[in-house]
């Protein structure tokens, strides 16, 4: 259970104080603030601010006075043509704020994204709880044979268990001996920022990250990818189903020309042209290599 | 005058139309939203959105489930020891959207603080408005005798004059040029964006500015210095006022330590030092060069 | 002529100083070095520095203790397989320093590439030249009538006439009157910080501009694309030029992938199955709005 | 040892390989290229490429055509102006690349900082090495009595043992299990990008870490700081060696202006004041908050 009953009381708390405000305001937004939504076996995202809306992109891009809305239509397609031709600035304009609680291993990929405000658990001054990722059996992948970087088929039977007894094992004992290590009973306490180092990296930490809806857009597109780990996919789902009820425009954008579009390379284009005028093209008359071809059969 | 009667509409309805929200809120930047703070001739700041306030920074400095506040008193003394020791992260966590307007002189020094994001007024599809800055007669300054890069006194007299009717005459001259080179009446018109290069600098422009507090603190330092250009310390004092408003202690402490605070060398804590042991330190026995001995002396 | 003969002799002076070294070096680049290429008028951009080669790309992204190098054919297709699917870490481990003589209406659109580092000559501190961008006569283009931030065909006959007339007439007065202001000749002199708002867009400014692979890429890829102002396309081409020179397998994996691809949205990507499957698809029957079937058309 | 027979190798072969340049280069620093520097148990810091020297910084200050040197000395007021008024463009002309090898605990610090270029190897893809740090028993501090951040003596006698008993084997065995989670004799294995996860943070990592030295000199401050964790502090120190060697000038004005300097509040600097002037001032009577005033005590 990744919230806490004390916990789930201040969330409730601040659930329920609606104050006025002059501000752009999303309803599907006000729904999600501060609720935890949960991921993996103790983690969550929760949103904790937000700052504009669909209209806050054109009205920025159009640098007006008022809510910059002509239509929503009118602003809809002013949306899909700043997605469709590279223009980030308006998308900057937005901005969210969100709660995450993720294993260290994703924390470590998740961290990689530098264009975003971080604010992270600290172990140097505090104690880090007993939660770690266990993967469920199904999701205890096996190392992919055709690619070095991916993942195959579950394991199974007396692998898979004894995959389970070592992570459940080693986590329990090394956070007992953390546990030990920092104890001050009868004994000085062994420095936190030392003792931390004992603990696997499938234990959870915990963050505020707070991102533009461009470098958000940026993150989900390389992470709510399928070559992206499961562990950090499953966090980035869960962040487009926020985002879809925040700018539902700029979402559907992203998710037609970003998310489920494709860069073609100039050797690319150039075949689609001969197969469009009737051409039969091969990876030998293609121009490309044996990975870009198997790439751009998948493709098409 | 720089907002026009129809745009005063427009921000009236923006003022007009409250909305309830679960998110941190500051009765006094409610108050700032959209109203234009007039600086210079022509120019204005405006808050179109603000994300956070003073607890914010507590609640990402404590990654906490609730609002993060104990108490009022003890917030600020977490913000003044994150603010002393350099923490700049939970700073971060509060975000700012202007819309300013402002002359194009004062546009290129303001764009140098990169960690921000801008959607600017173009020119290339737009046309620019007939609006000049004009330096009151008090802000004509000579340029400084003993500073390359400083100001002196309000030039007077015939100098004065010859310089205004100089600024006045050749931008209006040149926008005149503008208008006639883009003109489409019985002609084809020159391209918007080549005719815009026949432009002064002290046209004003106008963009979207948003920013997180650390990088706005950052920018205020220096641009709300006395050895920064009048023409944009203006606007970091306008936009001060504002974050005066919105995080009173982090301002606070941002006035404490960082505007009206110093960074002394080594060899200045040294001398500091020798002087509150009684001894007459001057520059030669300083170890400091003469101007870093000007401004010592003229700290103390 | 963009160089004086004093500036060449310090450029000579540089080009004759070798030193041995052990970092990496590439031949095509040391030609390079220091030496104006002109661009525009009085314009142009100088190598000053560069850090890396093809194999350092490598090398980081295996993280290697040696060259990283196993052979031309294996770096070259990493390079290609980094660049397909959008690896930018490696490509950050090159960097160049270059110095640019530009147009202010050119160093404002460049500037907006905020990943990159900038030492911009001074007019608050020094006294600009004299030095203005006039286009030549082929490059006076027309509005576009079909799009609002285009350019057409070249203006011609007294219209041509006309604009070059005020471009040059417009820059010569405000440069006089610039000189005469901050003038200290029986006068304070207006302070150079003020007196260079006189001075259109069209003035040179230089600075030095320091940026690694991957964002100078997406620089190129913005710039030296058909729908950049020529004016800034110009540059964008010239350091093409250098980076073929620089890193010529990125540089034909980035002209591939990036400058000769292009992004299909997810319906860009069905039609096209459509069609190969035989089917006859129309703008109406596409699912695209005009705009985008017009670019659709147009690439196939 | 961190470095193997076949490393040394690979680095020696490098080492041997010398080119001719154009470019600036400091002698100090081709001394230093490629060659480990050991930190900690196992770890090291190799310079890999190097860009820009102290005249450079100068050059660019000056945005000059030939080498911006004027005479030594007067480069070298130029860089301690340019530090003491926190101009930091002129700094970031200066670029360093880095080969770290550092334990996670300690890399998970470092990345925090942001602006900066980084290749990790990635142990997605490949198999990581077993080594572990282990502190040495004089650096196993215990936790802090009077600062939740800090820590206090070493910890000594039985507790020490078992601590490093510990360490040991807990990392001895989470080591095992990871090589027999991934084996692949007669079973699947367990995807790599899985198996990490059960590793401690004690584990070294290496990386390819580039900066320029305005953000190193950041780096350094906080991180060679007193206060920062001593296991990243011998990173710092190990760099301010390097760095000292390569801009000897910028890293003198560095030391004195940063390193060796304090801040001081409004409230501090008034104090000073007033005890020059021969007040005898109190936490009590000083304004500050004890914490402040302790901290005011120490400096002078």
């Amino acid at each position: 259970m990744p919230i806490s009953p004390d916990q789930a009381t201040e969330i409730a708390e601040l659930r329920a104080n609606t104050q006025p405000t002059l501000r752009a305001t999303v309803p599907g937004m006000e729904a999600h603030l501060y609720t935890a939504h949960e991921v993996l076996d103790h983690g969550f995202i929760r949103v904790i601010d937000y700052m504009g809306d669909d209209s806050a992109i054109c009205q920025a891009a159009r640098v007006s006075y008022g809510r910059g809305t002509k239509s929503v239509q009118n602003d809809e397609g002013l949306i899909r043509y700043l997605m469709r031709h590279w223009h980030s600035t308006p998308f900057e304009m937005c901005e969210i704020k969100l709660h995450v609680k993720l294993p260290v291993f994703v924390a470590r990929q998740w961290i990689r994204h530098r264009t975003a405000n971080v604010n992270e658990y600290s172990a140097r001054y505090s104690i880090l709880d007993r939660e770690f990722y266990i993967p469920a059996p199904e999701d205890l992948a096996a190392q992919s044979v055709v690619n070095n970087q991916g993942r195959g088929e579950a394991l199974s039977g007396e692998e898979a268990d004894r995959v389970l007894r070592y992570l459940k094992d080693d986590s329990t004992r090394a956070y007992d001996h953390y546990e030990e290590m920092i104890s001050q009973d009868d004994q000085q306490g062994l420095a936190r920022e030392l003792a931390r180092m004992n603990l696997p990296a499938n234990i959870y930490t915990q963050w505020y990250w707070k991102v533009d809806l461009h470098n958000l857009f940026h993150f989900l597109r390389l992470r709510a990818d399928s070559h992206a780990q499961y562990e950090i996919r499953v966090y980035a789902d869960a962040i487009c189903e926020v985002v879809k009820d925040w700018v539902p425009a700029a979402y559907g954008a992203f998710e037609d020309y970003r998310l489920g579009g494709a860069q073609l390379s100039g050797k690319a284009l150039d075949c689609v042209r001969r197969m469009l005028a009737g051409e039969k093209v091969t990876q030998e008359t293609s121009g490309m290599s044996k990975g870009e071809w198997r790439e751009f059969e998948h493709l098409f």
